[in-house]
């Protein structure tokens, strides 16, 4: 780690550690809670949409032993970061540079799970002072053609799992519409407070019931009090101990 | 109370009664929820669709006096049954028979709220025992339809409010689309269980974000131990004392 512009950050009680710009976008918990969420299995394919440093292909790694990897991401600084994350991790992946509008032939093939993390804010407002930040966290292509692009990869049967900001929950599901039957798992900062976050789990051609989940609330006590760790039990073992965020 | 085949209920710990079939479709906390969560001020008028015996009108008026009350039922059975529930609990309202996809004329005014707790299962499978519960049950009219003459009825600026099932969620927001902005309560029987039902507050022409609050939860524990009442704190205020379910 010679590079001064890159810090290495240690994730999951140090199962994994990920070189990201000190700067620029940096993971903290959403790429966990996403793949803890991913219902994967050893021998399955996972293709990531976005994947940036690779943080939430590496968490799922961690926890799944036995996966095809595969990523995507149009910042060729954050796909370079990718591949060297990976090796770093001793995992194997397939990290291509490019756009999820015009997905190489590399990946242009069916997957047992699709998984991404799209930008939370509508492409207007200021800038970020950080133009890979910005592109990170600013929506440019529209979140439908992220969930046109997840359902088209995706093998009958197969998962597409995601998490967003709880306010984009109606347009992630009129973008689905009848193509996957959908849970959603809430993600709240504290006990009564409103949804923060979900995750959503998409399940390609099934016409089963929607479900709305239990919240997963993220922080003991009705507001921040003590400094450090106010994590509740659930979230801490996601965060810490690399549990999975089931789904029943 | 002569006629046999109707019972006299008692709600909300005395404040109303209400007259209904022994056997037909029969208020339980449902329609007390959907009351609770309307969000009118006196001098307001608020109309209920597919109003049955008048339960939650009733509940309503005896949370917030000074509204202006109007309901449309489609079986004149239970039409007439709110029209006498009306007097029983000495309130005035404009109780028609009719359909909502033809509205009465005398209804084709401009609300500031509309509720409405549509049938909660699709018409198909097999018919209940009682024909008038069947039809109360039982989707015929599409969901669609009663959002959109929902969204119809209402001021630029009113609240729709809903209860249903969570299953249907998806569907409610996609019929309502970009015409108003929502806030969803989900409903769960107990803490870490998926809802049951939702309660959703649709706001007509708002562009606000879309909201995912804390769900209401209903029973106390994580099964049914005890016989009697295991309400929570909150949900014996709404059920028992007529309390409002609140919004932020």
């Amino acid at each position: 780690m010679t590079d001064p512009t890159l810090t290495r950050d240690v994730y999951l009680g140090g199962r994994f550690t990920i070189a990201q710009p000190r700067d620029g976008y940096r993971a903290a918990t959403d790429p966990l809670l996403l793949a803890a969420a991913v219902p994967a299995r050893a021998g399955q394919s996972v293709l990531e949409l976005g994947c940036g440093a690779g943080t939430a292909l590496i968490a799922l790694a961690s926890r799944v032993a036995g996966l095809s990897l595969s990523g995507i991401e149009r910042q060729a600084f954050y796909a370079d970061l990718a591949r060297r994350n990976m090796v770093d991790n001793r995992l194997e992946a397939q990290i291509e540079t490019g756009d999820l509008r015009a997905i190489p032939a590399a990946l242009r093939v069916p997957f047992d799970h699709v998984l991404a993390n799209p930008p939370y804010y509508r492409a207007t407002g200021p800038a970020a002072r950080d133009a890979g930040r910005d592109a990170a966290l600013r929506e440019e292509t529209p979140l439908s053609e992220w969930v046109d692009c997840a359902l088209r990869r995706l093998k009958t049967g197969g998962y597409l799992t995601l998490i967003h900001l709880a306010e984009r929950l109606p347009e992630l599901l009129i973008a689905i519409g009848d193509r996957a039957a959908c849970k959603v798992r809430p993600i709240a900062a504290r006990q009564q407070r409103a949804a923060g976050r979900i995750v959503l789990q998409a399940r390609k051609g099934s016409r089963a019931a929607f479900v709305m989940q239990a919240p997963l609330v993220m922080h003991e006590g009705a507001a921040h009090i003590a400094d450090g760790d106010d994590f509740t039990a659930r979230a801490r073992a996601i965060l810490r101990d690399g549990a999975a965020l089931d789904w029943d």
